[in-house]
């Protein structure tokens, strides 16, 4: 296919490639994609992604983690952009996530090509490795890699549930993985980083909106609260004389509901993901419960009230019932800020093409969190149908996708010949 | 070992064949027994048990369901008495569940023949077949069986984890399944059912009582409650736009609480012991929810109270979530009534030797629930520490044992020169 001359081609290209890439690790019907990173579907999608770069003329390369980058050389001098996002999924996962924001990508370039003149600055479009953490229990893997946050030591560390560790699948896969520990993402060669992706919530689909500007991206504060009460039998045990692991859990569970809800103004949110119930037989008063905390912010003394108000109901509850709380910490991140001026451009944008778009926070973590280290970025959403993902429901409609598109071929465009 | 003419013997012989048969079936230390119905070590435990019977001149036989039954040959006419409970335990079970009862029956028979006269009615004592739920999820197989409540289909139809049915298990240890469906425990031949048991609650252990007798077996009325909401990205889903299940399942559980605390003052108890949570990841607002919830009473409109409280809240908490709740009745018994006459008859004992007692409920179910369908039963508990049982930890203090052995005896006595 020959690049177009037209302005709306790059949009009719994007929707080609995610439905190219989509047949990639396709599944019996019903059951979505499963294309987990540096698997075969991975490597399939990645080449028709190659392929397109190679068609742009751009130049193509992988670095250290995999990443594959597609850059168009540039005529002139200064910092350049990258578009970027990612192929794999998860587990029967859906057909737009990550893959969306690479299509676009490509499109944005087939589109600033097919109206001269050519862009003065590089512009990249790059395929991160491993956003999902759904092999190797690690996200993000190679958006992190980019700002040097990854070393050799890590990624040995890793491993999927055959026992491939993240170096070994790294190394098969064409992989250095003994060099990473570099930052390759550097503000002197490039100024601005774009992220287009589904927002995998259902805020946009309720409000009508098409565009989401993210101002930030909450970093989970994770941890882990094992309640252990007395394990008794279902008939012979009293009410009054119970320690029931299972109750106490009961109001936890309420108490971080409360918690975000009480945090909601501020965009937080609190989620217990995780209660296992033991010994979990019908006629015995539950002993021990395992609970899996998440608490989501874009601004840090929000989570932390909402750890602190868990933490003090966990052990007033506990307390009050004779059951033992012992908390393990999991992760603590701190909130990452998109860069203001890009989202200030974004909006602009918006407002002058008529888009309907929200300021928002993004619960999600995306590679622009970990690119944001390194230079200005910012992440675009665009709706999804009841806020579905990660799920082989996940559906978008295209009329709202193609606002968001052009909100970020604009900005590209803004930025590249600043 | 000869027969002593110390009316201290039989309690002297209960230890030692409870020791002797905690050794069958015995884990490594710290994991207690498993002594499976229907196994070997279940086997050895009965040959043991069988050997006592001889050397007390009991004549034994296995009825169809494989019960083992001592008969001590009566020299006179009328309806006799049986002392009975089982030998087969949970897996990491404790030493004295069940056992207790068998040992405490042949106890009595050595106590009572060396002191003459020899009793004039018949005196039998049982251990009836897989008494606990363990292997074939069918509790009280052989007191079932004894009751005519069990046919040759039932024991087709369950089976052990490896595929076994109860059927060929039986047939392969010796019984008739094909001759189940047969009353074998009748009025003509048997006037009073005696078990004592560990009370496998906490009641006794923290009042200091060292006799319970009890009035009533709490039969449960069981249901499975599955929560349907809709799964979410945890960071991405706000608060306002969940319809979490586990937060639902949570104000369940502690509906099912309250609902055995209101009617607490009945003896019922209330216990949710199964909540599976799905899909259950630490970054997903769960989307459905398993409670198995286990309500018992000895008073059928207590618990008629209790199920009506917890539908009416898991049907207001549901609506107001946006949460489906679908319910599957498992069982829903009435409670059984231990006769009268014979707790009378203990009471009067107790008072009699100043033991300490009390009236109370069984909680647990136990073989004295089906033989009371046929004639007279009576239950007596002992106390077991801080009521723990169906565990390595579970433990008696045999001083407090004594005091039930010998109320026991005394009732046992009674009836038979009745």
């Amino acid at each position: 296919m020959g690049i177009s001359a037209d302005m709306g081609a790059g949009f009719q290209r994007l929707r080609e490639l995610v439905e190219a890439v989509a047949r990639c690790g396709r599944n019996t019907p019903g059951h979505g994609v499963s294309r987990l990173a540096l698997t075969e579907p991975d490597r399939q999608a990645r080449e028709i992604i190659a392929g397109e770069m190679r068609e742009l003329g751009m130049t193509v390369h992988t670095d250290a983690c995999c990443s594959l980058w597609g850059v168009l050389p540039s005529s002139g001098k200064g910092p350049g952009v990258i578009i970027g996002s990612h192929l794999d999924s998860v587990p029967e996962g859906g057909d737009y996530d990550g893959v969306l924001g690479v299509a676009a990508g490509l499109g944005v370039v087939r589109d600033l090509l097919s109206v001269p003149p050519r862009p003065g600055r590089p512009l990249a479009v790059v395929v991160f490795t491993a956003e999902e953490s759904s092999r190797f229990s690690l996200a993000c893997v190679g958006s992190k890699a980019a700002a040097g946050r990854l070393s050799p030591e890590d990624v040995r560390r890793f491993c999927d549930g055959q026992g491939v560790t993240l170096a070994e699948a790294l190394k098969n896969f064409g992989g250095h993985p003994e060099a990473l520990g570099q930052e390759i993402i550097s503000p002197a060669d490039w100024a601005a980083y774009f992220e287009l992706h589904i927002e995998q919530g259902p805020v946009l689909d309720k409000t009508g909106d098409d565009v989401g500007i993210v101002e930030a991206i909450a970093a989970p504060t994770r941890f882990m609260l094992e309640l252990e009460g007395v394990q008794a039998h279902s008939g012979a045990c009293p009410m009054a004389l119970r320690h029931d692991a299972l109750t106490a859990a009961a109001e936890v569970i309420l108490a971080v509901e409360a918690a975000g809800q009480a945090e909601a103004k501020f965009g937080s949110v609190a989620t217990v993901g995780v209660c296992e119930c033991r010994p979990g037989a019908m006629n015995v008063v539950p002993g021990r419960v395992t609970l899996k905390v998440d608490l989501r912010g874009i601004r840090s003394e929000s989570v932390a009230r909402m750890r602190s108000q868990v933490m003090a109901k966990a052990v007033s509850v506990c307390g009050a019932r004779g059951v033992t709380c012992q908390l393990t910490p999991y992760s603590s991140d701190v909130p990452v800020a998109m860069n203001a001026e890009l989202t200030a451009l974004l909006e602009r944008i918006c407002r002058e093409r008529d888009v309907k778009y929200r300021r928002m926070p993004s619960g999600a973590g995306h590679d622009a969190m970990f690119v944001a280290e390194c230079i200005p970025s910012a992440l675009i959403f665009v709706p999804c149908r009841d806020g579905v993902s990660h799920s082989p429901k996940e559906q978008i409609e295209w009329a709202h996708v193609q606002p968001g598109y052009e909100v970020l071929r604009e900005a590209v465009k803004e930025r590249l010949f600043l």
